[in-house]
């Protein structure tokens, strides 16, 4: 029996047999052996048909991703359709066959690195783009050449947890969501997009896991626990038996949960919390409404830019917007401009501008007052899309009045500009900011003069504030949401809102954190936004706690003097009071 | 007339022609061409000839370094002594001449390259850094197969500025201090070797220019300003002119200043400051004594173990940490535990660990708790000096209490040790952190109880706090001391001390900084520790202004709110009462 903890990417629990899958393309497995003279037309031939067989692939990829997600995100599909027909590319390889001798995998290896690297070498951002889509392109061909038959994910018999290195969106899209009960994954991280398909699939998934390929065979039981993020290999009767009784009482607890999806988010003494979610996708609408939110606190718009393709237009984020908004009828959702770079690259967008500490580099707002046109033109997107819905606009990363007051300064420009051109739009649309700079969590009383909201962004503000990279093994220990001194600047910001009379949200991870929920109630908070499947949860302690306990609760931790003792005492403060230590 | 703006490293004016230095081996400078089969044993004969002028060229470097830095720092050029006369080097160059009959420059290139690309590509983190080594080895035989004659930085016959793209610390200890007045720099850090010779020696520098040299020609004008970090390249007269007022004016004035040197720093209405010298090597203490310093604020003592060769033993530690407090003659020397990690690399220590955000990874005390044994090895050295003179133990990068107990664990145990083995050492030496992390600065009032001291490290602090790496050109503009969320939180930290009768120092650039002095004061701040040669500057000030005008001056500020106010508040009332505009 072995455990891994990996980061937990899509919740629940599934207990089956391990599918070990492999991108058997992958550079290592490739055979290099050298070829008979006679032998050069049989591989050219080998070529053509590994390419007859990879575009019909394609075409079938394509015609099913139809049906799931929106043409936009099926374009890159047509790229590697052309790239894959190329009689360019063909050419090269048969040289380098009759040139080498080398067998056909280790040609067309070879041309493609080539081409690769010189797209690498480029200064130009969007060559560098492509290369990706060359690689894609060669390993299909090369798994095409390797194996008559690849290992497909798409029909499967009988039900089993998927353990990969990394799963390519691609291949989640058309993945067996029938039989695969659970995936467990090498790489990833919350927000890939594979992530984010688990989530509205409802597979149980656990990402960031490093060697769970190296430590398990095909056939082989192996449990995934998409709720603390652990995956538990070739586990013994008893674990079995007890994960068993655990993924039952969860799905007991869940249907429970969902019941209070009409209820309001209300403490036993009247006060009325906004329980809102965090999307990426607008596939992730569904889910919002299903699971009761109040609507949708941070819609992150730099997913929109991810997207294969080029930079979206103002009148493709503005039909993005707008079909959120109207999708939301009426409920707030909350858009917050590009914040691109630190951990989110988009080559793209930012260039190919390397930076040594890119989480304290070039990004969010930073990126957005440099490139004035992209925001501008998002902020038009922003303002056209106001009349479909209820928006509110939120800028990330602002550090202090400067860089507030330079963006509000473009917002009115845009403003004026739509003013002049007869465009409609909402004159009052709130704006509000992230707080997840330390600075501007000390200087909120200045900054909430301007804005008409705060939402606070733990993730970040927790790592400037106690100078860790949580994404670095070394140091990810001391990501500690109840550090004091996290807890003191969460409650100045809550202070100083309130005394300009704006509430304050807050979208970071420890928003979702059942054992935060009553220490964020008695700091203050008036909004939490998570991932649209932790909302039951929160809002059943919300329901059964006063404000009144949750503000003893907070007097007694600030009073302590380590986030040891203060996690020591939530914990068995949540444990005695709503049984929550299960939920961990 | 160019302006180019870079960093300043050694303060001073210096104007002159430019003397254009390149290290003329540099890959790209390498020729290559094909030689005949009958020409193979003449390019033999030039590696032999070429080793027998390099070597005798260390040999003489090696002669006159000795006069000026102590053995240690001399004893990488023993072993490029050994590299340059391997006979196994000397044949693989040899059969790489004969079987591709390529001249002998490109032959030792190749062969060079490839031990390099070998030593790096092994998990030896020694091995490594040796790499290093046999690149500036292949370099030097390069340099004298190319060039008859190197262009010599030793006898000079006329008054220079040095312009180069780096300066080998190998070279600036030979180079001619006479005729080099000043020097520009593409590259550098100031902390680097280069750096600090330059400052010892008093010679003017800036560094980090990026494109001096391609500005500019050999004998064109140039003038270099290590206080502003400027370099004019072809200025015009008048522009030479009012700079050779700017010389005489700053000289006249470094003279007054150094007057003051026997006065104390006390404010008008009598508050005694400590003016303290933050220093790298043991070689800066003449500096030190010779501008009037308290003491040493801060000594960093990573600079011991970036020296060349293995980590430093308890016992060299040892030697280095008494030569150090003996020379200080009972004033009072602040040393801080290896400070490694984020921007000081060093490999032999922290091994080859490749972090994607360095400046919040793994470095100072986390790397300390980690590699236990190192800590205590420095702590039984800083113990065991602490006989020698009055010593002060300070920590870096603590972020709360939980580190704090554990490093103040450690330095028990290891007391504890030393009376076991009856060494003598100093009970009461007084224990302190830097105070450089936001989350320590928020919980100041609890760290405040445990300490005899605080020093604010602002460099990271105003990083960490505005979540900038001011390294990255893209954001360093928004490095701001004058940030009201850094302001209050020195003022927090300074409050908090005092509660608990613990002194407050400041070691970060903003301490030596004229502009910022008299906030400082006014902020409470019991001690400024700086680069020597910034102290009877600073001491001109504390000593013509009253704490009361300090606070009050304090009190206007912290009503401001952009750092833009804050800063043409200061400078304007700066000017008015000290003239200190010319300071900047």
């Amino acid at each position: 029996m072995i455990v891994l903890k990996g980061i937990s990417a899509s919740p629940g629990i599934a207990i089956g047999k391990v599918l070990l899958y492999f991108d058997e393309s992958e550079r290592e497995a490739v055979p290099s052996y050298k070829i008979e003279f006679h032998e050069i037309e049989s591989e050219k031939q080998r070529l053509e048909l590994a390419v007859e067989s990879a575009v019909d692939e394609l075409v079938e990829i394509k015609t099913k991703a139809d049906g799931i997600v929106r043409a936009d995100d099926g374009s890159f599909l047509d790229a590697h359709l052309l790239m894959l027909t190329d009689v360019g590319l063909h050419d090269k390889v048969h040289r380098e066959v009759e040139e080498t001798l080398l067998n056909v995998e280790s040609a067309l290896l070879k041309v493609s690195n080539q081409i690769i690297a010189q797209m690498n070498d480029s200064s130009d951002s969007y060559l560098k783009e492509r290369a990706l889509d060359i690689q894609d392109v060669a390993r299909r061909l090369l798994s095409h050449l390797m194996y008559k038959e690849r290992k497909s994910l798409e029909h499967l018999t009988e039900d089993v947890i998927l353990v990969t290195n990394n799963l390519l969106p691609s291949d989640a899209l058309v993945m067996d969501k029938v039989h695969i009960k659970g995936i467990a994954l090498n790489g990833g991280g919350r927000t890939s997009h594979t992530a984010i398909l688990a989530r509205s699939f409802g597979i149980p998934a656990v990402l960031a896991l490093v060697s769970v390929t190296s430590n398990t065979l095909d056939g082989k039981y192996i449990i995934v626990d998409g709720y603390t993020g652990e995956v538990i290999i070739d586990p013994d009767k008893k674990t079995i038996d007890q994960y068993e009784i655990k993924k039952r009482e969860f799905q007991k607890m869940e249907s429970e949960l969902l019941t209070m999806n009409q209820l309001p988010a209300e403490t036993k003494d009247g006060k009325l919390i906004h329980l809102k979610a965090n999307i990426e996708v607008k596939e992730e609408v569904d889910s919002v409404l299903s699971h009761g939110a109040d609507g949708i606190g941070l819609f992150r718009s730099e997913f929109l830019f991810f997207r294969s393709g080029d930079i979206p237009s103002e009148e493709e984020q503005l039909e993005t917007y707008s079909q959120i908004l109207e999708m939301l009828k009426g409920k707030p959702v909350t858009i917050r401009t590009l914040d691109v770079g630190g951990d989110k690259l988009i080559p793209k967008v930012t260039g190919g501008y390397e930076e040594k500490n890119p989480l304290l580099g070039w990004r969010a707002i930073r990126f957005g007052l440099h490139e004035k046109k992209l925001l501008k033109a998002q902020l038009r997107a922003l303002l056209r899309s106001s009349i479909f819905g209820t928006l509110r606009i939120m800028f990330p990363m602002v550090s202090g009045i400067e860089e507030l007051d330079a963006v509000l300064e473009i917002l009115k420009e845009v403003k004026e500009e739509l003013r002049a051109e007869k465009i409609s739009f909402k004159e009052d649309v709130p704006v509000g900011i992230m707080i997840e700079v330390p600075s501007a969590a000390l200087t909120s009383d200045i900054l909430a003069k301007k804005v008409d909201f705060f939402s606070i962004g733990t993730n970040d503000l927790i790592q400037y504030t106690i100078a860790i990279d949580r994404g670095n093994e070394k140091v990810a220990h001391m990501y500690e949401p109840f550090h004091l001194g996290v807890l003191r600047l969460v409650k100045l910001v809550v202070e100083n809102a309130h005394k300009e009379g704006i509430p304050v949200s807050m979208c970071g991870e420890m928003a979702g954190d059942a054992l935060a929920s009553v220490i964020l109630l008695g700091l203050g908070l008036d909004e939490f936004s998570m991932s649209s499947f932790g909302i039951p949860r929160i809002k059943k302690i919300i329901r059964s706690v006063s404000i009144l306990e949750a503000q003893e609760l907070v007097g007694t931790i600030m009073e302590m003097k380590s986030f040891k003792d203060v996690d020591k005492y939530t914990t068995a403060y949540m444990e005695e009071k709503f049984g929550i230590k299960s939920f961990k």
